[in-house]
Order: structure tokens, then sequence, then C-alpha cells
């Protein structure tokens, strides 16, 4: 299939799977965080399962979990320009049997998929919170991405929730000084954390991002905190474990 | 000045600062925990302020904060055998006049020691609920020291809040597993958690301590994840982080 790259966009491929991602830095490019989030993610596996991705941006998270999974994934994408990305990247990779876009504001996306009908849900949402006085990037598609204009923290929980069956697991990744807040959010709402993961810049920094993993309706209790990743070396190169994530 | 060491007990001496104390397997024996604990603590360090350790055992954590602080310093302890060990581990490193230790239940604590007085408390809690179905220790010393028995998380913390001046430090060391709960109860009792340091004992294993820092009545948020601890190398001896705070 012949797939339009508009200009100032670009092809990237992450090389441990080979997948292919349209990116524009004008809009929107996905970092390490969708790649860490593809990860460490538990997805279901089976053809007649069910995953979603909220917040998906341009649908790299998604895209990553394909080679995991056989099952049936949605990106959902409230962006008009992001989705669009999303949908020709599946393209690219001949995935559109297998990956579909929601283009809508992820409040409505019981509109597309039922409720408690959901395997696994992954979301990467905007990290920072809308404050009167934070400032926000002047390019409105960066902004909605990185601030809760949008959606706030608690929404993108409810709705994966909702989305997701009875133990059905759902993974997050986030700043860690929203970690506790998160947690809260999600035993609020019906979500028992399992398994969090801090990932370090250099063995030496404070935590920068951390992974959540929770079960929906899992009995409380028996949260695990796995061993660290650690991104950088001191001279700057990837650490060994996260060479083997990005390149394979 | 002479001090009696009774049969079964034996003295163990902190390289890194010279600190000896008295241990009984038959009772309690500090361990790394206390360690790490009043490694991570920012005690004050005046001469005019004042440190209270509450859930003292055997007075390690109060002793291995004196090469820090000039501070007073109140071991807290419920059981006299250990409340003994203690006294006697402070006359065997000649710091009557800086060390006193309190032997009561730490409920009773403002018997001894006003409401908001406090510069910093340390705390090393037993780890473990007292479930119907849990499993104790045989020996009392022990199963006091290890399970909720005297004293639960919340009694702790609501004490440690109590003593607290405002802008007071607080640093506990605990499980992992009951972190999301001891942030929770500190919220609760206007101890706001603002730095937590995880343990793992190998670099690929998952964290089996956590050790949090909170401020009586401080600015909500921030909270830092400070790099992570490991405790042995792949070949079983210590890291040489943790040989540096054990030998120095």
């Amino acid at each position: 299939m012949d797939v339009e790259i508009h200009a100032n966009e670009r092809v990237d491929a992450l090389f441990s799977n080979g997948i292919k991602v349209i990116q524009s830095s004008e809009v929107f490019s996905f970092s390490l965080d969708a790649v860490l989030l593809a990860d460490f993610a538990n997805p279901a596996k089976k053809k007649e399962q069910k995953i979603v991705d909220l917040c998906a941006g341009n649908g790299a998270v998604g895209l990553f979990l394909t080679p995991k999974s056989s099952a049936q994934i949605y990106e959902v994408e409230i962006q008009p320009r992001l989705a669009d990305m999303a949908k020709r990247s599946i393209d690219l990779n001949g995935l559109e049997e297998r990956v579909t876009v929601i283009n809508d504001d992820l409040n409505n996306v019981f509109e597309y998929l039922a409720k408690d009908s959901i395997d696994t849900v992954t979301c990467n949402p905007p990290y920072f919170e809308d404050q009167p006085d934070s400032k926000k990037n002047p390019n409105q598609y960066l902004a909605l991405a990185r601030h809760e204009l949008a959606v706030t923290l608690e929404q993108t929980i409810e709705q994966a929730s909702g989305l997701l069956k009875m133990n059905g697991r759902v993974s997050y990744v986030h700043r860690p000084e929203r970690l506790i807040e998160m947690i809260e959010l999600m035993k609020k709402h019906r979500l028992e954390p399992k398994r969090v993961q801090f990932v370090y810049p250099k063995r030496n920094r404070e935590a920068n991002m951390v992974l959540v993993e929770a079960i929906k309706d899992g009995k409380p209790g028996g949260l695990r905190f796995m061993p660290p990743l650690f991104v950088y070396e001191e001279n700057g190169k990837y650490t060994e474990e996260v060479r083997k994530i990005v390149y394979g």
C-alpha cells in the first residue's frame, strides 16, 4: 500500500521490532516513554482479545504492542492530525486488520467500545497539570499532548477502568511526582496497582519516569517494586537493558 | 564506666562510626534496616535540638545518629529488656549526656515529651500486620518487634506527627508493600512525604525495603525518588555504597 508521508514528517523505526512510525516534531514524536510502556505492559495475546491504547498520540504504543500480541488493538486519540498520522503508520506496517484508530475524546470511548469488554489498556497520558500559571507550549498539538488540557489523569483512569473486564490489566507511564496521586485514583476506580518500575536517567540520578500496572478488581495489597531501569550509562550511551529494548 | 554484658548478649560495632551496640539474637538484633535508616535520615544537628527514635528496639538507630548530630536523642521502646539493653549500650559508648531511653508505650510519649517540640523523628516499626492468621514468632520479644501487636503503623505516624514541630522531619524504613498505606497515613496526619529511596537486595531483584522522609505541614507535592540502593553484588558481597555506609 502506498502511504503518503507529508512534508515535515519522517518515518522512524524501532529497531527491536521493525515497527515504523510516522513522526513529526511539529506535532508529536514518540519517545522512550512509549517504548518502555509497550515493553512493560503484559498485553492480552489472543486474537479474540482486545487492547485499547488511550492518549495514543501518533499510535506508537499500539504499534509496538503488535509483535507481542495477536489481539485487536484500538488507539484512541483526540487530535485529528495525530490520529491521521496513526492511521497512516498502521497502513505503513500493513496492520490495518489488527489496529484501528478511534479519533475522538476518550470521554466518548463508550460510543465505540462496550464497557467491561477490554482485556488490556495502556496509557501514556499528558504529564503536566493544567494550572493557571503553568507555561504551555504555544504549539497547540504539543500543549495538548503534554498538559491536561483535554483530559485529566482521573478521566483517563476512569475510562480505563470502565473499558476493562474484571481482572483486565492497565499499564501507565507517568512522572514519579504523580505516582501517589495516580495510585490513589486507580484504587478509587477499582484498579488495584500490582507492579511498579522506576526509570532513572542514570545510575546516580533521581527517577524521572515510572511505570505502573494495575488489575481491575484485583485483590488489594501485594504491590511489587520491580528492579529499577537505568536509561544511560555515565558516558551517555544507552545501558545494555535499554539498548535491548530499543535495538533488540 | 563498667557496663554489664549479660549471657547470650554480644557487642557489635558499626565500623563506619565506631558505635557499639549490645545485641542478642534471643531478643532483638539491629540489622541493615537500622543502619540504612540512620544513614538516610537528615537529623537536626544543633545541641539544643531534639530527636526521637520510635520503636527503638536495642537503640541502634538513636546511637547511629550521634555522629551526625549534637542534638538530644530520645529512644522510645516498650519492651523493658530491650530498653535495658539500649541503656547499657548508651553507657558503653559514653553517651549518657546525649541519649535517653524512654521505656514506655509510644502511645504514652506525651507524658515525657511535649507536643510539637521535636525536630527529627526516626522510626523502624514492626513490619507485619497483626492478622488473625499471620504466623508470629513464638519468641514474644521478636514477635513484638516484627508484628503490629503493641502498636500499629498509624499509631507510630500519629505520634511522630504529634511530636514534631512544624517543618520537622520524620524518616521511616519499611517494607515496600506497605509504602502506599504509609504515605496515605502520613498525609492524613499532616506529614508530607518528600523523599523516597528503594533498597534492592541485588541489581535484578525486587525492592525489599523502602526509606521515606516526610515534613510536618510540608507543602503538598514534590515527592522525589532518590537513586536506588543495591545491597549485594552478584557475588554476595556488599556493594561499594553499602560497604561505605557499614564500614566507612
